[in-house]
């Protein structure tokens, strides 16, 4: 039995959250917002998928979704993942639409969240989460899933297939581990640079009053703005909590080593975007510089390539994979496999809308089938919007629970669709 | 007297190009295609700009040209003029849109057709061809046009200033020479990949009986099948034109290391593109490797950041700049300059539609200000599209001649736009 896919719904969704300084950080102030996919299918099941963006702009991904959309429609499931390499360059290296990218930006971003809905409608046909689809899938069919154009000087297929066997080592335990204590993660509700000093101090002994260990502030205004707040969270969090910074890319590579050297009194765990994000090597210059202090990115990283170079080049200490600003399942687990193989931790970016949904997924697959450590590993939690899904992130004592419905956690309440469609939803009308 | 612009107008340009072979590479099967931008004023001028894309997905250039378009509407070219960086900025670092690069892509390649229309508009308005405003241009306003952010660890507003001062020495003497022999070029109209050898070879020689000694061929289909064309075209151009060779990205890295140990025996002058664009060290691995044949890479850059990093890795031998990549004449003037810092020679690329309008005002003013040589300097030319626009390129033995027209010569014909508009131009609706 077949499951086709019918149609690409697609929809501009935006929650007005630039107003009330949440997401403000050096460079962004965004209406958190989703370009939503929904593909129907000649079955009972729709797979839903989504690309965030910051607001203005949605529509522009919204279109390189109806651009790419030919490509799955009229296709089978069972087909696509007959061929999966073959499916994913349909999208990401289509003819015409690869000059708009190649693989990066907005087509990419697009391609992103079509993949996703494809292997969230996967997940569901076969009645697991995604997780667990990934975790428990044989080796070779994981293998061939994976795009290594262009990474094969970083990881081979030989040797992304010893990680994942090895992975199966040990498994069962790992995942009750999950099941008992749930996936570590951090807060990044407490330092918006839109927040004033006692509302930070407010939300910071909040957090640690909820359990939350590990908290991350944003740097990257006034050096002495960011001096004055990293001090009240470690006043409030003591010498042993982790404190992470995050300069969203407002740094120049020279500025963001001094700057560092400031901040380092305050014991920063990582800092993370120091400077743009294609530079890898200016994280290369900074990671040199600034260590112990961990260098992080990656929620803006285009695509495989720039993580390749970032872990060839010994640039960072932690990488951030984000599950929809690359091309989708496929390429994240490339990044999962590339990150093993030189031995950094992931830690996920979440955030925004619907992103926590979306990499607990993740993070828990890299545990179980390819880090197999949680040691310097958490996901990125904020507390934001996730009642806008029907199956939201659950947190416990500041740790993710294992998500049980069958699918990527991606699907969202009709209502709330409607109600934020922009241009015409009720809130946008206003 | 102010200049305001009081409008953007968009048109979705396409041409069908695909079908006849034209423009076929490894990777790109193209309909050539402008996102064509047209900025009404409340005098008699227009501004034009545009930026390129290779068919479908040309909408979505479009669009985004839309979402950024209240930032120029209502300005005057005096105010924007005034503080170049903050109205750069305004587009590239936009607090919404930029997520969706940020710099790069879609996005980047909108910011490029407004901001070149603005310059275009600048140039009119001055009565001067493009090359001519910059070239004559106090080196203080040169310097204070460019953002230096992210790039600052290359080169210094102090450092450029430097190089364009010295630029006006014997500037006069180089123009003069310019006016007498144009500039130099090349060809790629000899080897796409979709032409058949007799095609190659009849082209090739009909190439070198118009006066090209420096001809292109596309690579990166079977090796086989490169090595038989490469020897066709270096039998019909002998030993002493140059034959440079064009991967179009396809290549992995050892792959290209590997395959040019077997085109080197007919003494490529450069590769282009030999593999991912966002690979910077990988294009410094395959430049190590393949010396002395010279490695190019540009036309998919994303910006200037890219171009920094190739050019602190010693990665390329050639910078091939492209006019509406990225965000326009501001960030082309800080990549030019990093490229003189650097000792890198500059040849620009084109074909497309426009693009050779366009770069060639860019690679004059880069001899005439900037790089003050020749040596090494050549401007691609395709023989494509020229018809369409006002004031095309004029070549004579294969130079560009200098072009005369006040502006950046990307004004088309209002006839070509209605006729090739899509989808409701007449060549579209049959």
């Amino acid at each position: 039995m077949s499951t086709v896919i019918t149609s690409v719904d697609v929809h501009d969704v935006r929650f007005p959250t630039a107003a009330a300084g949440d997401g403000s950080d050096a460079i962004n102030r965004g209406d958190y917002s989703a370009t939503y996919v929904s593909l129907r299918t000649d079955g009972p099941q729709t797979g839903a998928g989504f690309t965030f963006t910051n607001g203005r702009g949605n529509e522009i991904t919204c279109a390189a979704v109806r651009a790419l959309a030919h490509h799955v429609v009229g296709r089978s499931i069972e087909d696509i993942f007959a061929e999966p390499v073959a499916f994913w360059r349909s999208l990401s290296a289509d003819v015409q639409l690869r000059w708009l990218g190649p693989e990066k930006g907005v087509i990419h971003m697009a391609t992103g969240a079509i993949v996703n809905a494809v292997w969230d409608l996967r997940a569901k046909l076969e009645g697991k989460p995604l997780w667990r689809l990934l975790a428990e899938m044989p080796t070779e069919e994981l293998v061939r899933s994976i795009d290594f154009h262009h990474i094969t000087d970083a990881l081979t297929p030989a040797e992304a297939a010893a990680i994942l066997d090895k992975g199966l080592v040990g498994i069962d335990d790992r995942l009750h581990e999950l099941e008992r204590d749930g996936f570590p993660s951090y807060t990044t509700s407490v330092g918006w640079l839109g927040y004033p000093d006692d509302k930070v101090r407010a939300l910071t002994r909040q957090a640690y009053a909820e359990g939350w260990r590990a908290m991350k502030m944003k740097v990257g205004g006034p050096i002495d703005d960011d001096v004055r707040r990293a001090r009240i969270i470690r006043e409030e969090i003591g010498p042993d909590a982790l404190l992470m910074m995050d300069a969203n890319q407002v740094w120049d590579v020279d500025e963001a080593i001094a700057n560092m050297a400031r901040l380092a009194e305050f014991d920063p765990y990582w800092i993370e975007e120091p400077t743009h994000a294609d530079d890898v090597l200016g994280h290369a210059r900074i990671q040199q510089a600034v260590a112990p202090i961990r260098v992080a990115t990656g929620e803006v990283a285009a695509n495989r390539v720039i993580f390749k170079q970032l872990l060839q080049a010994e640039a960072i200490g932690v990488m951030q994979i984000d599950a929809c600003r690359v091309g989708g399942v496929n390429e994240v687990l490339s990044e999962i496999l590339m990150a093993a193989k030189f031995g950094v931790p992931i830690c996920p970016h979440a955030g925004g809308v619907g992103l926590c949904e979306y990499v607990q997924h993740l993070a828990i697959f890299d545990y179980l089938r390819v880090g197999t450590s949680l040691d310097g590993r958490m996901v990125e939690y904020v507390d934001h919007l996730h009642e806008h899904f029907v199956d939201p992130v659950r947190t416990r004592d500041g740790r993710y629970l294992l998500p049980e419905q069958p699918g990527y956690s991606a699907t969202m309440k009709p209502e709330s669709i409607a109600e934020y469609s922009f241009p015409d939803g009720p809130v946008w009308r206003q």
